[in-house]
């Protein structure tokens, strides 16, 4: 990988959001280098296994765990690649090596972050041009931090009329909370808001939904959902739904 | 370029923020593919010249001719890329290549969207993690909308303790705003927040310099910079700059 040398490193690299036309480069060439691929499941499974390179494949929510790992063993001059997908600063793998890396004990190796297309702004290419003007994203989980502060930021967003993305908005183990964000939604924005329901984004099981806040329901939403809410101007085109550039 | 057909076509793609290593395969694929490619000046330079493929640079500030050059060659059974640098769904050509369509006369021709990396992510990614929690992005340019909304969308994101990343912070044609922007920023958030100026992110002339908003001056960013503002977590390891992903 380009300006990394032969001593050990770390590369916190985005996979895209699942087609591999959506790789960069520069991710391709640190797979190719790399010893060690660390990352949750589905996403080492993405990388094709050769001779020489180790894949370490671990469970959801054990990123701390995982970060930790991959800075040991590159600190023993191993070549990890840590995969995330879409892009690994967007809530991914970015932040948790650095919460490591303060936690370290040692010299630190090099480490080095591989953008990749996130999720959000896949799901605003295949649905048209919806974050087109100011936008913002949130992440709709609450292992993380109070389901408080998500219905506050709902609002203030709603204020700023800003168009807005959610991750991880529905699971098993909380369904009530999106039920809850579409009301504070409706609430602020009124039930003619576009909403956009976009499901496994450019893999073959891709749908992508548009309704109004009013037309939408929660088990529009899954683990495999970006949802995108326009703002006062987002409009339709055809089969594409858009915000124009010009506000206010 | 898959799903694609023989017939003309306008595909609005995204080169990155400058690092070839960043361009997509499906973005190399169309252009790849195309008769024509059309967009500002300095981002149609980063298409290689080739028999076949006839390059239609035009200025900043004529967006809506551009996009309406595009579907009219597209339906006349052209090939046309419209590039974008960063993502086009980011304060870039998607959005009026949309406008663009609502207003053509006769049928549209097949649009796709090929999103890229935006200059924020790559920013980021170069900075450390600074987007890890949930974030805003805000176009500082008062060229599509009046200062009064900027000024509330940062007051707004301040209250909500979003990061905050900022596109066309400064130019030369309103070199006050940003000042203000500083000072409204100081007043929100405080003066012991980190802020960063990402200045030609991974081209040759890139330099990432992160300060307290008491530290930041207007002249850190020029219209090369992307600006990010952490949020009341943000702190540093070593020479990075991250948000925990943790919040309240």
């Amino acid at each position: 990988m380009k300006g990394l040398g032969t001593k050990g490193w770390v590369a916190v690299a985005g996979l895209g959001p699942g087609d591999e036309g959506m790789v960069t480069a520069e991710v391709r060439e640190a797979l190719a280098q790399a010893t060690d691929v660390v990352g949750y499941i589905p996403y080492v499974a993405r990388v094709a296994p050769r001779p020489g390179l180790t894949l370490h494949p671990s469970d959801n929510r054990v990123e701390m765990d995982r970060a930790a790992l991959a800075l040991r063993m590159a600190a023993d001059g191993k070549r990890v690649v840590v995969v995330s997908s879409g892009d690994p600063g967007v809530f991914a793998m970015a932040s948790a090596v650095f919460e490591a890396a303060e936690a370290f004990a040692g010299d630190l190796p090099e480490i080095r972050i591989l953008p990749g297309i996130t999720a959000m702004l896949a799901a605003a290419a295949h649905a048209g041009a919806p974050l087109g003007h100011d936008f913002c994203a949130i992440n709709l989980s609450d292992n993380m931090k109070p389901w408080e502060l998500v219905e506050k930021r709902l609002r203030l967003a709603g204020e700023a009329d800003f168009a807005m993305a959610f991750y991880n908005p529905r699971s098993a183990s909380r369904p009530h909370q999106f039920a809850r964000a579409l009301d504070v939604l409706r609430e602020v924005c009124g039930p003619d808001r576009l909403i956009t329901f976009a499901r496994a984004v450019t893999t073959p099981d891709e749908r992508i939904v548009t309704v109004t806040l009013g037309e939408a329901t929660p088990e529009m939403a899954d683990m495999r959902t970006v949802v995108i809410v326009g703002n006062s101007a987002t409009r339709r085109v055809g089969s594409w739904v858009y915000t124009p550039r010009r506000a206010g």
